[in-house]
């Protein structure tokens, strides 16, 4: 089918449908289709609605619980750990940041950890929310499918596990970090597949140890870590953070989320809120990143850069840019999602296509 | 000179003359050589004894303040920030990692950083700090120069900001991550130039974005970080929870302590400190870490692997191995610290070589 463009309403209410026809209740399909839709906004497309057919095929298959009782299982003032109950991911961490906020509004600093969630989106979402409050969010998760192994070995016993990180500017956009400890995510992996495009040497290797280019045989390898042995350390510690500390599964007791729709994948995250007012005045702090945004945007380039980015300044000028222009959806994924609305029995997203 | 091989005690005796002789109070110049003295013992010969001349250069030239009042300006609950003075750095990192404990003890959490502090020797001694108190730690710090710059650019904005995390066990060796946030430490590249040795590519660029290979042309080039893109993003937050959050320096006011002896550096430092009992029982966490050390160590492996290595793992065994046979000094290291044992008037180390 033809790309199209719609608007963020459009989307959200599509996904928003395509949840409640499965049961979801209105708040809860209206909440994960606000974030998948703002997963699209700032262009992390890998994890907006183009995971709608795979979350709908997971609560068919009843790997969802659409009624959880997510709730608190472990407490002290700085802390908490979420259970999340098996319901949508977006739902348990977005409580877990709930709760940090609230916490480091009096202890200064606040961690919640989350156990029995599942899949959530871009970890950026989580990482940006505390940046309204005048608050700072590093964020951890681990991965749904091992793609990983230890730095010499051949079993795939971790994860992408990726760092994000929101820090408030004054008048800058705000820097966000969010990155997978492999050089590439694996989804980037599948879109080179589904382009037909070979990889670049550095992303996969073989059995043996040699470059991995083609991506249709990506299940033949494995992704590489950044900075070799430091990514995989990096992976590890993610990992033990946000999966081990809080009771998620980890290292071998991950599933497969690509694999397998029904097992419980026990999914954790965990995040991290710190409360700039605690420091000092929080306008000092933010005078000074813009300060440093500055002498970095501004700094002599290499030849041939046109411009140096700061993270999270890519993902900004795309939100404003898809707000006011509309959301671009891929052709094929229109496809997919034609399928998925005529399944579900709910209107087809081309439907609400921008002139 | 020759190299010769010290017993730990005796290493500690001789950094803590030095001090002692330059009017550091004893108590402090005791602490200060414990932990010089455990970063050799760890392998860490790159923020050990090395370090010594450097640190007496500068307390000589009144660039360290050896009666510090190293007191806490901000605090809440879970947090705090450590205004170090201007003293030894190891002072400092060591006060704001008690004062964490203390706090996680409670509040399940804690954050503390620091100002006005100084180099503190390797970020894995404080990371690995809490892990007696079944706690795990998480460090960062702002590198003491800058050789860095933005992906893209080549104005020096950022150092290898360090990411360290220690990770209790049960009966498995402590998982201990400590990773600059580019390819290669400064000291590695100053230690190939000492060798003669050329660098592989990968480890710098020249102004013109051409891997640099020759380690006596470092000053016309920079470090690359790690993963591309990722590692300067990672770098640039380390430095912002580590400098900026805390009132210390980053960016273009960080001193490099390699050329300015003088000028207060304001170092700033940040542990994170997790109590696990908070989380639930200890054992349970230890020993979900220990099933998941030996899952990894047990990975098949590459052809030409010989074993896989677990962070931390490494230094653990050379440890055990130089606190029973002594801790080798190389020979241009013995030379130099002879030189500065007759500046100081002290006994010299090799005096105390064993047999």
């Amino acid at each position: 089918m033809n790309s199209i463009t719609v608007s963020p309403e459009a989307l959200q209410r599509f996904i928003q449908s395509a949840f409640t026809s499965q049961g979801l209740p209105e708040a809860d399909a209206a909440q994960v289709a606000r974030l998948m839709t703002e997963a699209d906004l700032q262009g992390s497309d890998g994890h907006g609605v183009i995971r709608l057919p795979q979350y709908i095929k997971r609560i068919q298959a009843g790997g969802i619980n659409k009624h959880p009782n997510i709730h608190v299982v472990q407490e002290r003032a700085a802390m908490a750990v979420v259970d999340g109950d098996n319901g949508m991911g977006h739902l348990v961490v977005s409580r877990a940041v709930d709760i940090a906020i609230e916490k480091a509004r009096t202890c200064g600093v606040a961690w919640v950890g989350t156990r029995y969630s599942n899949h959530a989106g871009p970890a950026s979402l989580y990482a940006r929310r505390p940046l309204e409050h005048d608050m700072l969010g590093l964020y951890f998760a681990v991965g749904n499918a091992n793609h990983l192994p230890p730095w010499g070995g051949t079993d795939m016993l971790l994860s992408t596990n990726p760092i994000a990180a929101g820090i408030p500017t004054a008048e800058e956009p705000p820097v966000v970090l969010d990155m997978a400890t492999t050089v590439a995510a694996y989804g980037k992996v599948k879109a080179k597949a589904k382009r037909g495009e070979q990889m670049p040497a550095g992303w996969m290797i073989d059995r043996q140890g040699k470059p991995l280019l083609d991506p249709n045989k990506a299940g033949e390898g494995f992704l590489l870590p950044i900075g070799d042995h430091k990514g995989y350390g990096l992976a590890l510690i993610v990992g033990l953070l946000a999966g081990t500390l809080g009771g998620a599964a980890m290292g071998r007791d991950v599933i497969d989320f690509n694999a397998d729709f029904k097992t419980t994948t026990n999914t954790g995250q965990a995040i991290l809120v710190i409360d700039l007012a605690a420091f000092g005045d929080p306008a000092l702090f933010k005078g000074a990143v813009d300060k440093l945004v500055r002498d970095i945007r501004g700094s002599d380039r290499l030849p041939g850069v046109e411009r140096i980015w700061l993270p999270g300044e890519q993902s900004h000028e795309k939100r404003n840019r898809y707000r006011e222009n509309g959301v671009p959806i891929a052709g094929g994924l229109v496809g997919d999602l034609h399928k998925l609305a005529a399944d579900l029995g709910i209107a087809p997203l081309e439907e609400m296509a921008l002139a």
